[in-house]
């Protein structure tokens, strides 16, 4: 078999076709055909090498949606048929042997094949390859396969926290950037029954917010909303890829309230003492969930008719989607469709 | 009823003795006469403004110790009859109406009685008032009161993140400064049935720290010491007071770990992203108890023989004790007679 992928030569090349050999399947390994795949802000700085770990040529894509189309012999056919329409995030497989894998933290194993780190192999490709077929998650008929392909990384990244954290119901919350990952975990928060502001620099997105679910919104650039909003919420998730005013966030926190962490700021996070001790407050960060947190995410999506809003481009088109995706344009995320 | 307190009139200044009558007694009030009152580095924070709230004259010491002389109307007596040795820490009063105080924090309450922020009131006194009897908490014979007083702050302080956080006797611990609190720290979660990691900056304290339980020491200055144990513990519990390399320490971390600062730094703690997002860590602050969580401290402490080591200075030499604290000299926690 050969992969038809879409490789970057060097930082911030444009894209070209590249046919490379995957080599044997290993037997718990799968084969996905990829019909779609989502892009995601961590694609820009792999192709753009924004942290200085880029292998080149380099595959981007961890948001892989398609078909099984061959499975090793270890692998559960009765589970993993032929043909299944199933999805490759970022995590493609883990060891299954280590504390973190036994105690169903595969997410965390030292050993993980995190898909970004791969060089070749990402989704945007004719097919990516799963290390491990339990990372191999089916899709529920309710979410089509384009809708689906944004689920794997920025819905699973923004939804394991709310397990990770035990946000409850009765939570007021906030979620801090209404983009790519923003304007899902506020669809899943207002579905999974809190309160939910959404925080944007202006107010350009807060209509599209309020339809998606939020029951309030704060234009963090308007003089004062902030500090307005002070001591308000239980949780706030921030998934702003720029530094923000860190301690004006945590003032935003109730006592014991977390500030959870899962866009990627350029610059170390600073706090101020006096905002973390007397109230008990907590700074954490979060990253893509286990194999059951995604598989949870996914019902969850399901069962209650949570989908990213979209913007689709052919593969031929991807520059096209990567810049979308560069300069922050996208409503709300860029899907290729291979 | 007058109190002969020892008071400090401007920033720094050397205390001196003064009398004040502290008003009639409310329904829910208790006067303690002070037998004993631990020096906490709080109270030099206060009396030397290092903080830039201080309200002089002031008072210091909120580690008070001693037996109940009068209670108000309101006070059930026979919880709390006159003579009974009790302690008053940090926490003097609270609403007991808000949904912190009703849902057990009320060290939390908005409106609690923090003794540090109330100028005259301290415990280097004759006598202190608690603003609420349900923050006066009863001594177990176990405990001498000498022995009681630096639990009231330093004791609640270290032990209230294992209950919060979840601390299981499974994990790796480490606790950052081996002093007033980080002695008792040692202490706790070593019966708490942790492997407990003393960090100190040089060798000096290491037999003491394996005295109090300590398995494991590592001497923070040594060249590589830090680096050679990244990765090791599931909670850092940091008592320091000055500033840390902090992302070191986030590095001493596993996957899904804390660092719980309950120590003051000088400044800002600030955290490379990257060593938050990925292995999901944590950065939280911690604070003294509540009411019941300080009683499960005292009860703990009784139970399994954990005290302070104490240096012990009748009050007419409270400069030299003051002066060991300033110093970081005191072995390990000072406590007045009055």
């Amino acid at each position: 078999m050969k992969v038809h992928a879409y490789v970057a030569d060097s930082a911030g090349a444009r894209l070209r076709p590249h046919e490379y050999e995957p080599g044997p399947l290993g037997p718990n390994e799968v084969d996905v055909r990829v019909t779609h795949c989502g892009v995601c802000h961590t694609d820009i700085g792999a192709i753009d090498d924004e942290w200085g770990f880029a292998k080149f040529p380099v595959v981007a894509g961890h948001e892989a949606v398609g078909v099984v189309e061959a499975t090793g012999d270890a692998v559960d056919r009765e589970l993993l048929p032929i043909g299944l329409r199933v999805g490759v995030g970022a995590t493609a497989g883990s060891c299954f042997a280590c504390e973190w894998c036994l105690s169903g933290r595969q997410n965390l194993c030292p050993r993980r094949d995190d898909v970004i780190f791969r060089g070749l192999g990402g989704g945007f490709a004719s097919h990516i390859r799963a290390t491990d077929w339990r990372h191999v998650h089916p899709i529920p008929d309710a979410l089509s396969s384009a809708d689906a392909a944004p689920l794997f990384c920025a819905g699973t990244t923004v939804f394991t926290p709310l397990l990770t954290h035990g946000v409850r119901p009765v939570d007021r919350v906030a979620v801090v950037g209404v983009g790519g990952l923003g304007h899902l975990a506020v669809q899943f928060l207002a579905k999974w029954g809190c309160a939910v502001t959404a925080i944007s620099r202006t107010r350009a997105k807060e209509a599209d917010a309020r339809g998606l679910g939020a029951t309030d919104f704060i234009a963090a650039g308007e003089e004062g909303a902030l500090a307005a909003a002070a001591g308000s919420f239980d949780f706030v998730l921030s998934t702003a890829t720029g530094d923000l005013p860190w301690d004006a966030y945590l003032d935003l926190l109730r006592p014991q309230g977390k500030l959870c962490v899962v866009g990627v700021p350029e610059n170390a996070i600073s706090a101020g003492v006096m905002n973390l001790l007397p109230a008990e407050k907590a700074i954490v960060g979060g990253i893509v969930g286990s194999p059951v947190q995604t598989r949870q995410m996914l019902d969850f999506a399901a069962r209650h008719g949570i989908r990213p809003e979209i913007e689709t481009y052919p593969i031929a088109d991807v520059e096209q989607a990567l810049d979308r995706v560069r300069q922050g344009t996208a409503r709300y995320r860029a899907v290729l469709e291979l």
